[in-house]
């Protein structure tokens, strides 16, 4: 259970160094590669974050979920133009639900955000939503903060919001959007419902659509009745989590395409945004610490399991589960035995 | 570090073997209530999964995921109805992705299983996807353990295979069936092109649209080149895995709706099945126990954090980092430390 401080290898933090102090400058190539370690959870990530993360805490976080085909890229790519013209810098983390084997397929609509390339001010980057084993919630926690210490005014997080990592990493941020069209499947009607647990705001997109104004009037019905979920995605059978629902979130409408609503939903990110100014320890913010330094703590207990002098046991141990002559309980007591005797 | 074996409270070891004892005699009550005990990890399900784990591991686990729409639920009941007429019995997982607060609506399809609510060889469990912070997939794997000791001859997880989460889950079946239907969207594209990865079978449902055969061809065209992705879903980057794709997974058309396809598809899950047959700990099983044990030492390490001597301390230290006082790593490392100190 070791692992303490000075543990990052010297290379590693001279590396963190060159790299943190490049993107400070406002290097974006050095922030990319800054954000691939984060990503990859290197000893250049940890040392960058350990010196970066207290320099962080000014970016005010904003989610963007919904089901596959609500428009959240071409809303993210309408604020950032208002966003822009108003003289405020804009990151945006897209968790991007395909591959990270095959390329990480961009979606369409991502495409359009393109027209920023240029714009020192506007950082996009995908992220793939698999192949992280310590949670998502906690690499786009790290990548966020990298990009608050790097001086990004708002950082997006946008997630499809159809699975339950994706949904917690959306409702980690400080405000949380969840974004709804009209007419949808039965199958998205139950993810819809889901949804509006975590939203500080609804918006419903696509507002050009005969069916718009209903389907607003309909959300703000439902919400009436739905309870808060726990920020972190716990349910709200879970004992620790019984804060009741600060207020109902505002219904919105937005035309993500032509731009119609953006302002006003700007200007109430920035209401929200005010209204939770009062203490920085907010629950969307322990929410995000917690499920870093709990991927910390994974990493920390898989180190040691996989050690030299531990990771026979360990295949063995699993292997004895795979194949049922061991219960998964007596697996876990028998491994953290070991480790605490070798450390005696 | 303790939680050694034992720690079960008695009470809940004798509640555990009265509701294993009535589940495995076909107590389909007591069934479900074991189920219950195991989604919210009580000291119940501790005591029943030790005891009945040992029991488990001849089930055929088939994970079914797609993305919503592809007819997932009523492909699952088509097969359902032909495995009856063969005499085998059958147990559902079913993923929610809607909210366990809400009450967990069903899905619509998913309405059509209740035709077998009389049969005491079919038993269809939902899960919230939400709410499980120890890992979706070890939630799964203990429920799936429980309906294998129970005798069930298959076990369907059916998912909605949009999200990291339930995509993992899906994979950690014996044999993964990805659903795709002709004509989606973009972001659906996206989607399915990170599915393909972890399946052993395509299914091209809902054949009798005119794009099916179409669509079949394609994907035929694309499994040539996908790489094969851990089955835990770590990406391929990851070192550890490196094992080649065993061989290409077959596409198959189905029409659920009408039963078209259907015995073919279940000749290739015995096929898939019998294939694998040889050693009891393939990667799968490998990674169902790997899930298990991990969710397991997570929780042991969760008690530590939050005891009475220790919780103070840790709700210090999760404040001190949300409010960038203190960052991730020097607080997982500070809370180690004394995790270690205590046991001294």
């Amino acid at each position: 259970m070791a692992g303490g401080p000075g543990r990052v290898p010297v290379d590693s933090a001279t590396r963190a160094t060159e790299l943190s102090d490049a993107a400070l400058a406002g290097d974006r190539r050095a922030l990319a590669r800054l954000l691939t370690a984060v990503e990859n959870r290197t000893p250049v990530a940890e040392a960058a974050l350990r010196s970066l993360y207290p320099r962080a805490g000014r970016a005010h976080l904003v989610g963007i979920t919904g089901p596959p085909g609500a428009g959240k890229s071409t809303l993210v790519a309408a604020m950032i133009g208002q966003l822009r013209s108003a003289g405020r810098s804009v990151a945006v983390i897209a968790v991007d639900p395909s591959s990270p084997i095959t390329g990480g397929a961009l979606l369409g609509d991502r495409v359009r955000m393109q027209a920023y390339a240029s714009d020192p001010d506007v950082f996009i980057r995908s992220m793939a939503a698999r192949g992280h084993a310590g949670g998502l919630a906690s690499a786009t926690g790290a990548a966020a903060s990298v990009l608050d210490a790097a001086g990004f005014d708002l950082i997006f997080i946008e997630t499809v919001g159809t699975g339950q990592s994706e949904v917690e990493v959306a409702a980690a941020a400080d405000t949380t959007v969840v974004l709804e069209a009209p007419e949808m499947g039965d199958e998205v009607q139950a993810i819809k419902a889901g949804l509006l647990e975590v939203a500080d705001l609804v918006v419903v997109n696509k507002g050009d659509r005969p069916g718009a104004q209903r389907t607003a009037a309909q959300l703000r019905a439902m919400l009436v009745t739905v309870p808060r979920a726990g920020r972190d995605g716990r349910d709200a059978r879970d004992a620790t989590d019984d804060r009741p629902r600060p207020k109902q979130p505002e219904v919105l409408i937005t035309t993500a395409s032509s731009g119609d609503g953006v302002p006003a939903l700007l200007a109430a990110l920035d209401r929200h945004r005010a209204a939770m100014a009062g203490g920085p320890s907010t629950p969307a913010r322990l929410a995000r610490a917690e499920a870093q330094v709990w991927a910390i703590l994974g990493d920390r207990l898989r180190a040691q399991l996989h050690d030299e002098n531990r990771s026979g046991l360990t295949s063995e141990v699993m292997a004895a589960v795979a194949e049922h002559r061991l219960d998964p309980y007596s697996a876990a007591d028998r491994l953290l035995r070991d480790i605490v005797a070798g450390r005696a």
